[in-house]
This record gives structure tokens, sequence and C-alpha cells, in this order.
């Protein structure tokens, strides 16, 4: 090395601790929020001005897809950056954990938590957390320095007798939730501070945490894992917001949480490190059309949660970071499964091989809009591979739809849709496209082959009575 | 008067002189544009950056009607600011007008254009008239100083035995149409002067026609009226276009009329004109379903074309003008009806009073964003009252959903849906809301009433062999 070269080296140097710092990264995940419940997705009478702006100024997704069509496994799957099957976080026997589960997320999983932990980073999970509530399963043992949040779902221990009447309840379009119904503790860290929890003003004190920890990590890089436990039923909105929304009481909801983002990137821009933050805001599966019009929409995609139509699986996604992220408009495929991959090259490292990944690296999408590299994608439920997506072909092999889930769907052979071209999943086009039919059954023999050494499920066990 | 008070006056004249002058409007009317065929609207694989950045830059309304679910009737209602039914321009017997109707717009019609000529306007009628097409009928008879366009719609005049084997043909998405099989006339002013008309160009030519027509009347305030003849089937694109969205040939075709509207902006902007121009996007009824991915997509709305579910009237709206419009999301309702007396307000006039209207002043809402002065909106079909909204409230007493139009419809008394807070109309109500079911009945027998002086039927009489 001769003296100049030197020089250069110690330049780049110097100027990559000036700006070459990792990344913040706050992920907003919504539950039940359908695809087409912001106004930039379509909707009609939900506003969400600070949810559109940041769509304008970032990338707008419209072919992302969540992990599962249901919680549990769907938050696994972000987390780990792997189908929730190879971590056993999906069953048939029993769609999520419960109040009365005794297992959750295997300690052997490395969460985002714990990747960005390799690089020092301060760490919050606040919200829902739905992996697992006993001890050894919460967050704090998953890689956060913190936790403000609810356990399991809010509408778990709910009073005896509530649900018989459901349809009653859910047929009044104002009917007036009581969070006293619901036995739902509120944790920090690991103890619980409340409970049943306050869910009038849950939303609102999510963005309180949330900010709080913005601000008192505004020169260490952090991730922030704000997971809402709206709009899910039963719906709450505190005071200001009830009434608000010409939706009812669903879009109050939205709108609270629209409110809240508007001023977490407020922090952000505030406190002078927006250009050094990517924020991505989704869902964890499609909208709970059961409830009606306490349920979301799935704009023009078919079906909703627990199905693996779009409607289930396919999610609002908006990617947002100044310094980061190129804005316009993303139709190419993309997943929460992929958070894993692209965070790690965000903080400089290669994508894990000590196991089995399903993350694609979205890296090259958000900064330069290049094609995703994500070219197929695989629909779990409840524990069995029901579809495949590559290209613009779906292919179904199963199709289940609980009544539980507001669908029921009878399924003739398989089936196959283009999903560009026939964006509603309305015409099955098996019969003229034998050729593509073949090509994805032998993506899914290959993935069945690849997923078969799965840990055994962790949603069945109960706690001992 | 004395002195001080005549020269403030004197002041304030020669200031309205200077400043107050009448706007020029542009209405672009598409045909069969459905509600979910936008990008801002929520559609996942069709991109239309210039109409985004549009509703961006002015309003986007999210409760907008056109006057009827077929074109003619739609059309009718439109140029005159009265529901078809009033001069006889919607029928039991014919839907629309065809290539062996005698009838067209009655004579004793005011349109816009005739009203903007009472202001010394300039008027042009560009793309699908379809009020008409013999000589007394033709947009020269109705107050337009020029046409270009085709007289009928795109699809009519087709070759024999053509739409016997429709289904072979809606079934390949990628189907390549001919526009040498229809034998459909272009027209300038009142002469043919191409016929088949190349459909291939034939949305770039309108295009042209208009930023012509815009750049010879910059001193002078012009109406504009350009009527895309698409996306309704056959659908064509010039060759730039072809295969450049992911959505097929539907998507290429609302690309290329998004992209000319991009140059009718950028041509406003650059004649230095925009600030007193107001720009109208809508569309003529909802997307035609029967043609699978050949039609549009309604998003979250209930069928299409034909009906009169929300898939079939509420359509796509953006007003633009950055002197006149204020920008947002507009959640009241509003109707292609309205541009009557909104027009007659931008140019200083009153609402006609010599005979029945059905317009609303949307002034206020596009300059102050007040709450919409349309309290009900009635929906016609085929020469019937099937249903009225008023406020969130939507009452159906009859729905004709011809196989022709994709939708079959039983109805079983009433249904009651609100549509704010019931986005798809999947929830009837009516039970539970008894009082509200009378109180719309009652507007219905009042409107009936006040229709039952319509003209006769102008759609049914055929040319004499």
């Amino acid at each position: 090395m001769n003296y100049l070269t030197f020089f250069v080296a110690i330049l780049f140097y110097i100027n990559g601790i000036g700006q070459i710092q990792y990344p913040n990264v706050i992920v907003i995940f919504c539950d039940d929020l359908g695809y087409g419940d912001l106004s930039t997705y379509g909707n009609p009478t939900i506003h969400t001005p600070n949810l559109d702006r940041m769509a304008l100024e970032g990338q707008k997704w419209t072919q992302f897809y969540a992990a599962d069509p249901v919680c549990t496994p769907s938050r696994a799957g972000l987390l780990t950056g792997r189908y929730p099957i190879r971590s056993g976080m999906t069953s048939k026997k029993r769609g999520v954990l419960f109040p009365d589960s005794a297992g959750g997320l295997p300690k052997s999983e490395m969460t985002l938590a714990e990747l960005f932990k390799t690089r020092s980073y301060v760490t919050s999970a606040v919200g829902k957390w739905h992996l697992g509530h006993l001890p050894e399963h919460l967050p704090m043992n998953h890689g956060f320095d913190h936790y403000y949040g609810i356990p399991y779902s809010n509408d778990m221990n709910a009073k005896v007798g509530l649900w018989g009447n459901y349809e009653e309840l859910i047929n009044d379009p104002d009917y007036d939730w009581d969070y006293r119904n619901y036995d739902v503790p509120l944790m920090e860290d690991d103890q619980v501070i409340e409970r049943p929890a306050n869910q009038n003003t849950i939303t609102q004190r999510y963005t309180d945490r949330s900010i709080e920890f913005i601000k008192a990590n505004t020169h260490r890089p952090f991730f922030l894992y704000l997971a809402h436990s709206l709009p899910h039923i039963p719906l709450f909105a505190s005071y200001g917001f009830r009434g608000r929304s010409k939706r009812g009481i669903y879009g109050d909801v939205i709108e609270e949480i629209d409110y809240g983002i508007g001023e977490i990137l407020k922090t952000l821009q505030e406190e002078g490190i927006a250009d050094n933050t990517l924020v991505v805001f989704t869902s964890d599966n499609g909208p709970w059309l059961r409830f009606k019009t306490h349920g979301g929409s799935a704009g023009p995609l078919r079906a909703g949660k627990g199905t693996t139509f779009e409607g289930g699986q396919r999610v609002p996604a908006i990617f947002w970071g100044p310094g980061i992220v190129r804005p316009g408009i993303i139709d190419t495929p993309g997943s929460t499964l992929d958070l894993f991959h692209t965070c790690s090259t965000l903080i400089g490292k290669k994508n894990r091989k000590d196991r089995k990944m399903d993350s694609y690296d979205l890296t090259p999408v958000l900064r330069r809009k290049e094609g995703s590299p994500r070219e197929e994608f695989f629909y779990w439920a409840f524990g069995e591979l029901h579809a495949v997506r590559s290209g613009p072909w779906k292919l179904h092999i199963k199709q289940r739809a609980p009544v539980h889930y507001g669908q029921v769907v009878e399924m003739d052979g398989v089936e196959l849709y283009n999903l560009e071209k026939d964006i509603s999943e309305k015409y099955n086009v098996a019969e003229a496209n034998g050729e593509v039919v073949n090509e994805l059954l032998m993506l899914i023999k290959e993935h069945l082959e690849h997923t078969s050494d799965a840990l055994p499920d962790q949603l069945e066990a109960k706690i001992a009575e």
C-alpha cells in the first residue's frame, strides 16, 4: 500500500464513521387490518392522511404478504424470517395460542430483536405479543430490552356467555364494547401492571411509549416493534376519536392508529433522525369478515382472515425512510418474512446460514426500485400448505376456510389464478394452463420436502391443570 | 355615493375585470372505468401516476355517482343536470342507443355546452357521443363548436358472429382485439372521416385533439368535453403502451389514458392557464364484469355496470384546479348531475328555473371543503327507479341486473344498507330500521311524482327500413 492509497482508505473510513451508521428500524404491525382499510388503498370512508403521506413519500407495496392468515403464526414468521411451519408455530389443532397454552416461540429461533442485538441495538416491543405468555416465552427472552403490551389477543378471557350472543352485538354497527369484559393483562417487561387492560386508551398508550423510546435513543441505533393490538375485535378508541369516522367504531380505531403514526414520524423528524430510520407499516393478516362492520375490508381481494385467498394474506405495506427508500408504488411481491434478510443487510450482515431461511433481501427494491428477489410465496394455514404463488400465478391445492373465519370455500381439484390480471381471484384458468400447474405442483413438492424437518407443533400443548 | 365610495367601487370593478375571469372547464369522462381501477383508488397492478397526482393536488371524491349505470342515459344526465328519465333518455325497451336508433337527446334539453355558450365560451366535444348519431342529434346541434370522435359505442356494428364466441375471446386475457371487426365511424364535426375508426390510436388522437384545442384557446374561456371511448370493450392501446401494464390489455388502456391526462395538465401549466381551469375526471358507470379480465374492478363495491349496486354507479371522481379546488379527500355525495349547477355558479349564473333540475352546486365543496349540498341520490336503470340514497342510507326497492351485465340479483322485499359503515352493501338492515325505510319510501314516492311529467322514451324508435 502506498501513501496515496492509505490516505484514501483513511478518508473512506472517516467518511464511513460519519455517515454509514446503522439505521434505526421501526416495524408497525396492525392486527386484522385489511388490504382495503386505508384511504390510499381505496377505502371510501376511513381517512388515513398520515399513512397516505407515508405511502407517497415512501413505497406503497401492492403485493405484500403476511406470513400466515392468522395471528400467532404470522408474528412468528415476521420475527424469524421463516415460515411458521418450521418453528412449529402453526397447527392443525389450535389456530393460535390461547391463555391456557403452554407453548410459545422456541428459544432456538432467532428473532429480529436478537439479530439487531448482534450490533448492540437497543430493542423494544410495544403492543401485542402472542408468541407465548409464560415467562420463558415473553419478549424479554427473545432479544427485547423492554416490553409494554398485552401477551395475547385482546378478545381473550372474555366473560362467560359474551360470545354466545355475538351475532346480536355484531349486527349493531355502533355497539359499544366494554374492555372490562375481557380479562386481558397489560404487562411491562415481565410484570402484569394492569388487569383487565383499559383498552380504551391502549392505542394512545402504545404510541406514547413508542415516542418515549425513540426520544430516549436518538444517539444509538434502535429497533422498535410496535404491534398494535387493534383493529382486532373487540374495538376501542379513546374518547377523542370516538365517532370521528363515518365508518363507525372500526374507522375510529384505524384513524387513531393513523394519528399515532403521524406523531411517530413527526418525532423522527423533530429529533433529526428521520434520514437514518426505516419505518415499515403492515398487518398480520386480512380482515375478520365474520364480524361484519366490526371487521375490515380486503378491498378488491377475495375473502379475508383465516383463508389463503389474497384477502387473507395480502396486506397494506408501506416502507418509509427519506434516507433509505426511493418513493414509488411497488407491485412485485414481498412478505413480512423478508424483513429478517432485509434488516440483516441494513446492518451489514449476510442472511443466516445455520438454518433454513425463507427471507429475501428487499433493500435493492427499497433503495433502487429494482425487481423483487422474491420469486415465490407459499401460503400456509392451520399447519397445512394451501397454495403457492410464482410470478403472476397462484395455485391452490387446498382451501380451508372455517366458518369461524367467515367464509366457506368448496374446492374441486386445483385452481389456478393470474393475480396480476385477475386481481380478485375470480377466474380459475387451470385447465388452459396445464404446464404452469405442473411447474407449481413441482414447487409445492420441493417446498414440502424442504419443510419436512419442521419443529413439532408448539401450539397444541396446554398448561397442566 | 361620495367620492371615496365611488373610488373603491371603481377599484373593485377593475380588480374584478383583471381577476375574475370565467374559468375554463375540462370534463374527462371514461367509459366503463370502475371505482377500483386507479392506483389511488386501490388497484394493485394498474399504475396511474398522473391521476394519482391529480387526486393529491385536487379533490378525490369517494362517494360520487354517475347519473345512470349504462352509457347513453349516464351521458344525458351529465350534460343536462337532469335524471335521464326526464329527457326520455332511459328506457325499459332498449338500454342505450344503437346504430339503428332514430332518437337522441331532445333539442329542448339544454346541455353544459349550451350553458357555456351563454357566456361565449368556445366549446369542443372530443370522443364518444352516444346521444344520437343522426345529424340533428350530433354535438354540433347541442352547443358544441367542434366535434371529433365516434357517435356511439366502440363495440357496435361488430362483424356478424363475432359476439357468438365471445366467451372464448374473453377467457384469453391477452386476446388481441382487431379494430377492423367493428365498423365504427370516426367523425369530425358532422362528417365521417374514417371508417372503421382505427381504435389502436384513438386514445392518443383524442388527447392530441384536446391539447390542440387548449393551445388554440388560451386567451378566451373554453369548455372541453373529452369522453374517452375506452376502456369499454373491445380494448385497444397504441403500440407504445401495449404490454406495459401487468394488468394486461385493460391496464394498458388505462395507463394510456392516464398518460394523456398528464399531458393535458402539463399543457395547462405550460400555457399559464392552470390556475383558471377546472378539470374533472370521472366515468360513465362501473366496470363491465361480464367481460372478466377485459372488464375493470369496482374495488370494494358490490356488482358493476348495469346494476344499481354501488359498483354500477359509484365511480372515481377527481376535481383538479390549483386556483379553484382546495385539496383533500371528499366523502360526501356528489354526482355527474351536479356539474351543470356547479358550472352555472362558476360562470355567475343561477341554476335553471325553467324546468326541473336535479343538479346541486358543488362549488362550496370544491372551494372550501364544505359539506355537499346533495342530500339524496336516486338510482335509475333501464327506465325504472331502483333505489335511493339519503345520508348514509340506501334503500333498494328493485334490482334489475340482466345477465348481459354480468350479475343476477334476486330481491326479496326492500333492502336497506348503511353505505358509510357497510361499504360493500353486504348487510341488509331494513328490519332493524323501519323508520328509515319509511322515510326513504316517502322520498321515492315524492320523486316518482316529481318525475311523472318525463318526456317520452327516446331510445326505442328505430330508423325506418
